[in-house]
């Protein structure tokens, strides 16, 4: 922001502060240091002009119909958990952060829906809904620290996915500040609706670059009883997932995870659960009413595809405990040194092909290599993990992050299954999408924000 | 098309003659009358200057490339079984059929998908499925006619939509032909994908206006077993909804219909089923490997509730039986005059209001108006019926429908859940979007198809 533009900066940070007053930070970095970047640290952050700490869609407004007026670029952010850069801000531009609009607006039993601010938090969303008897089903793994606003951004998804489906199958409606200020709604407190394009789902996973998502209505289900919990143990990853396609034939289990040797030796190190030195382990969960059935199938499915041991529990304590070793996966590699946390899906067939093709990276760059994730969707999360002090093994472990997406691509996968694109695989995107694709995309782009200032250069 | 379009079109036709040969209709009205409307006779069609049978892509391709060079509008179709008029021929205008690209080009067991082209029909790529034991779940009650591509345009629905979801959900990838003949593909064969926006989800429901779908990659499932139906009879509307959403509190009916007393009176007048003077029927159907559980809680849960009797069959063929009443209600109501099927949709709980309102609506305009539909989505078809000879009725019958749409957008509902907005409904999306949507759709629409060749005056 210099020269003309920074004169036109000077006139945006008058009138902002005029209209939002101490809502606004300038001019003192270390205040602003908080809304600089998310929790991906390998791409780069700018320094913003200005940080917005909105406290209603009425501030949203303003910031956008300010900024537009002075061509000042918006960056987006909700609880700053995104782990691709999708809210790292740009040098001069403003930080918009939803933070603060917290409020669960209002929930509704009887038409199981929930009306909340952007800056909610899905954990805190959840609790609001089981004092109903109901639930808040999508469960991003950071669903105690990030917020709806962000869920609906990436699609998040979760654990859950398998049987209740990703973020954008929970929403009903949202209010969108377009570009410019203006309010758009979407959407409709109806299943099914098919009066007019579905810009719902067009505004879903578009990661802030369409417009700046400050409600939404979702919709809650009833609270799943507690389940049944088996870990079932193979030899190699083929067999945990040809055990996978053929339970999946027959029950619908909630969770299906998956870790591979490596994972697991790292879990073990940490809690010295006695599941190392094996291929791979299953982790599931059924249930509904028939939970106690599915199970059973469950088990007896590993079994049948040589499974050389299986833990059953239909006790929910004890199944809590049996699931930590998955929640144990991250933290476990963390110990280990510095990581890159990836996200990549493939069609569940291909899970053996990725890998086996995640352990020649590993061995071919020299960087360990854990791969772990959502077995039943194909969405897993190769971890690369080095020793940051060593540049050479942080160039590898780049290097390695980036062969991991070209084999997914290769595999006839996706750069990203629940995370998005941000600034992080930005460059990489036409390895996935072909040209008329990212002209398309970037003509819907223009359509809703011409002048380019929402989340400038990243997620498409 | 005369004067200077006259002179385009006179191009236009040579050179679609010359690159499709006898796949272009043109000259012949008798022979282009099968391609001028769609099932909704109530809107006008106009007489198209051509028809295309396309047989492949790139008969698509060639058709919108030329359409576009000389400024001729397109008008696509598949089965032409649409509700809404959105297949309907304007005067000289190209009508794209895909009627004949009906091949089935890949099913995938192991991956669990179907690639088809747009004219196969529902039915027959679930037959196809069958043969591997699987399923293509979507269930509009045009399957056995209606084809996937218009499916997907107009996100068609069915019965088994409350636990298996609408068209949209089974979808994977789109190929698409855009406005001036270029190919757009969309989607990815992974289960979750947040690489750059949705297109897939922009196209589906888009019902033709912003390209031409020409291909889908689908979901297959498992086939669901043989499941248990239970038949609920109340005194009333009010006692049959509250039923429906109490059960679904604790179990996933894949069909949860229900006939109003003026659909049973119908239905019993063709069948002597024995069930007229009653205040309401739900048809209720459970599968998967809970049925038999399920479908005892439903009995248990519509007793509770006031169900005045309730039958219960495991028996697959006895089932079949029961939900015969629900299937003969349009032919039933159509035994009785014309009919106007409508297609609205409001949040569960307000069903009792729709369908008293509709009560009113049939005694203030004096005609019968018959409501069943899909109560666990709250997607109601009241369907106006009235004596065609006798013109008053008529008007009076369209006044009945466009209160229906009124009423249901003050419940809070929508204008159409699966049938489409089409020509139809078009003058009345003012009623259900605002301002700003509208011109959001129109920005979209503009920024794909700029000269508005594909599907105009329809949709949004």
């Amino acid at each position: 922001v210099v020269t003309e533009a920074g004169h036109a900066g000077d006139g945006f940070g008058a009138e902002l502060v005029a209209a939002l007053g101490d809502k606004v930070l300038h001019g003192d970095p270390d205040a602003m240091t908080a809304y600089v970047r998310d929790q991906c640290l390998i791409v780069p952050a700018g320094t913003p002009g200005w940080v917005v700490r909105a406290r209603s869609q009425a501030d949203v407004e303003v910031t956008l119909t300010l900024a537009e007026r002075h061509g000042i670029r918006v960056v987006t952010r909700g609880a700053g958990t995104g782990l691709a850069g999708g809210a790292n801000a740009e040098d001069g531009c403003v930080v918009l952060s939803l933070a603060m609009m917290s409020r669960i607006l209002d929930i509704d039993p009887v038409a199981r829906t929930a009306r909340v601010e952007a800056g909610v938090l899905n954990g805190d969303l959840d609790a609001a809904a089981a004092a109903h008897g109901l639930a808040y089903l999508p469960d991003p793994g950071s669903r105690a620290i990030s917020s709806i606003g962000g869920n609906i951004a990436t699609n998040a998804g979760g654990m859950c996915c398998t049987k209740y489906g990703v973020t954008g199958d929970h929403v009903a409606e949202l209010s969108v500040v377009l570009a410019g200020g203006r309010v758009l709604r979407t959407g409709s407190r109806t299943r099914k609706n098919v009066s007019g394009l579905d810009l719902t789902r067009l505004f879903v996973g578009s990661e802030g670059t369409l417009g700046v998502i400050t409600e939404a209505t979702v919709w809650l289900h009833p609270r799943p009883a507690a389940g049944s919990t088996v870990v079932a143990v193979f030899a190699s990853v083929e067999r945990a997932v040809a055990a996978v396609s053929a339970l999946t034939l027959e029950v619908a289990p909630s969770v299906a995870e998956i870790m591979d040797s490596t994972t697991l030796a790292a879990v073990d190190q940490m809690s010295a659960m006695g599941i190392s030195g094996v291929g791979a382990v299953l982790l599931l969960r059924c249930d509904g009413p028939a939970a106690v059935i599915e199970a059973d199938r469950c088990e007896q499915i590993a079994a049948q595809f040589g499974a050389t041991e299986t833990f059953r529990t239909d006790d929910e304590s004890e199944g809590a405990a049996l699931m930590e070793a998955r929640r144990l996966a991250l933290p476990a590699l963390e110990r280990l040194g510095a990581t890159l946390l990836d996200d990549v899906a493939v069609p569940v067939h291909r899970l053996p092909a990725l890998i086996r093709g995640v352990q020649a990276i590993s061995a071919s760059r020299k960087v360990t290599v854990a791969t772990f994730g959502h077995a039943a969707d194909g969405n897993m999360h190769p971890t690369v993990v080095y020793d940051p002090a060593d540049h050479q093994a942080a160039e590898r472990a780049r290097a390695a992050f980036e062969d991991i997406l070209a084999l997914a691509i290769d595999l006839g996968g996706v750069l990203s299954g629940e995370h998005g694109i941000g600034v992080l695989k930005r460059d990489r995107l036409s390895l996935q999408l072909d040209e008329v694709s990212l002209e398309v995309m970037a003509s819907i782009k223009r359509s809703l924000d011409p002048l380019g200032s929402l989340n400038p250069g990243r997620a498409y």
